[in-house]
């Protein structure tokens, strides 16, 4: 039998050893399981940014991996732990929001809400669902239990409201979804989007005052120090310097694009 | 056979590759062992936090794992390699108390002092005795080397004195112990500890001058940005801010505990 | 058959979930082979930085290890992907001198010029070729597609020039070469160079206006605080400040060697 991937996406930071409690739990249950972190560095409590990231990176995984994506302010109170299995992956997690970007992509099967205290730890902390829930569920499952034995079926999620870019005044008005690690300014502009807004024709693209008039293929493209706009990895339009860091020096601007020539 | 586990915890950070020379040479020696990252974020030369993050993660890993602990700001001295059996883990460290609250809970089978060089790398290094010498002692060991090959067995093992809450003119003063990556402030009064102390009755926790009256069950206890006490993922009661960063507010203040009714 | 391995070391970091973008690519075209983080740390751009960091560690790994080290500031633009078969390993990297350090004691077997598009992924972004071309370059080769499938056989191969210690007006001045997580200063002074020129004599070592006397076998030569000069894990001489960080101290200092017997 092919060995099963776990994904672990949280912001509990490696430094605790949080994530390693929970890898722990899913190797005592099921030794032969594959983990794979996606991040353990979501800034504490942002399930927007979790968001951004699961939706990134799950698709990448081969069909069947199990997602345990984690960003959980309301970790002991009523909010749900649930489990979706959709087309194409299993996704466990809080029902707070943060699989509202991957849903608009991957076809929902199935959602529980987790509730069969026979799949958790012994002993339920407070603080630690992950370890205690989230882990040894992803570890059963991973194992061939039947998705129905972790609770009961649900037909709500909750999902947060995604901002699209707008057009206003001649202006096609973006904003800033995720600032990556070069300082990348990642926008909510899609490709699709773009060209079907400039129709082939000249434009510009306003940040603050600068003005970018041409989408790049590659930073070099542009001397070092430059700004520049290029398609990144996941199809959005980002803000870029050249071998520096967009985001010290422009923050999270309104994107304007606008048409120039007729 | 079982795919054996081995966990490393280090202060050495991934940045320069440290861990990775350790898990280049546990895998030329068995590449059939699973390597898990606890942390390598430990605060550089810090063993009293090593001994506390591995006392909060090494038993959710399975029975017989072996745990390699690196904080070793005597490396190249005369400090004792020293590698542990206990009667459910291995423990591979310097001797200089970083198992001290590991052994408060596991009981020793045997203490081994590493001296049999024909474990290690062929060049011992002055540095790095985590990928020269503790990395292929666990490689070995997790290949099934009888634990007495390694060296001598030796009766002693260093600790550091663990500080426990104090009762004084009708308080119970505890002492913070960890801040995790969110900003909680853990405290070393456990639970067991709080109860036997508060007896049911009406309580004040002060902090500074802030007072908390309650234990809260989940941090939606209480609104955004407010103080609460908790008992958190290790059993030690943890002074948090819902959403917030409590050690920057707070730092590392005694906790006093007091009963208020009779 | 014995499980592959490939390591990654770019300077991606984890929060974006870059790496895991890769690692999910590769596991989905090889489900067997067993991956390995050296870092993602690598400051952004900073190629040197990468071939040190990937000199200290890659040849820990067993023999047919397929590294692949990212920094690649022209994704994008003409800089070739390639493929480098050396005696003992298999380097998938942009051609832009981050093997510079690894080809001084790497034979190299073979260069390829990585540009057949069947072991790439369908769609090619811009500005991630670790996900779309070099993971899945990685993965095939792990699953023994020959070295020569993936392109075209070149002969060179670019490097960046190596700074060496040099001798002038009797001294010998090192440079700085890498900084590590404790603020060790690593210099590129070898043991080797530093006996040949002092040839058993006595000798000063300059840092700034500090001038040490003796190289330490240990950080516990010295008091705490102390400054000490010691050969560290890759055989360079390294300037330490006994649990404490030399790099806060002292910065990137020219060392300055010079014999003070006859």
């Amino acid at each position: 039998m092919m060995q099963r991937i776990i994904t672990l996406l949280t912001d509990f930071s490696e430094k605790d050893g949080y994530p390693a409690s929970m890898k722990g739990v899913i190797l005592s249950i099921n030794p032969n399981v594959k983990i794979v972190d996606i991040t353990h560095e979501i800034p504490s409590h942002d399930i927007k940014e979790a968001a951004f990231v699961l939706k990134s990176t799950y698709n990448y995984f081969p069909r069947g991996t199990i997602h345990i994506a984690i960003v959980d302010p309301e970790v002991g109170s009523k909010r749900k732990p649930i489990l979706v299995e959709t087309e194409n992956y299993y996704f466990i997690c809080p029902d707070n929001g943060i699989l509202s970007y991957v849903l608009l992509e991957e076809k929902i099967r199935k959602i529980i809400w987790i509730n069969n205290k026979q799949y958790f730890l012994k002993k339920i902390s407070n603080t630690f669902h992950g370890r205690d829930i989230f882990a040894p569920v992803g570890a059963y499952l991973s194992k061939g239990i039947k998705v129905e034995k972790f609770g009961k079926k649900i037909n709500k999620i909750v999902k947060f409201n995604i901002k699209y870019p707008k057009e206003k005044n001649n202006y096609l008005i973006g904003d800033v979804i995720h600032i990556d690690k070069f300082g990348n300014i990642i926008t909510n502009i899609t490709r699709e989007k773009f060209y079907a807004f400039t129709k082939n024709k000249e434009f510009e693209i306003k940040i603050n005052r600068k003005i970018i008039r041409k989408i790049s293929n590659s930073y070099k493209d542009v001397q070092k120090g430059e700004l520049l706009a290029i398609f990144g990895s996941s199809e959005f339009l980002e803000i870029s310097i050249r071998e520096g860091n967009a985001f010290k020096l422009y923050g999270k601007p309104k994107i304007l694009v606008k048409i120039t020539s007729n």
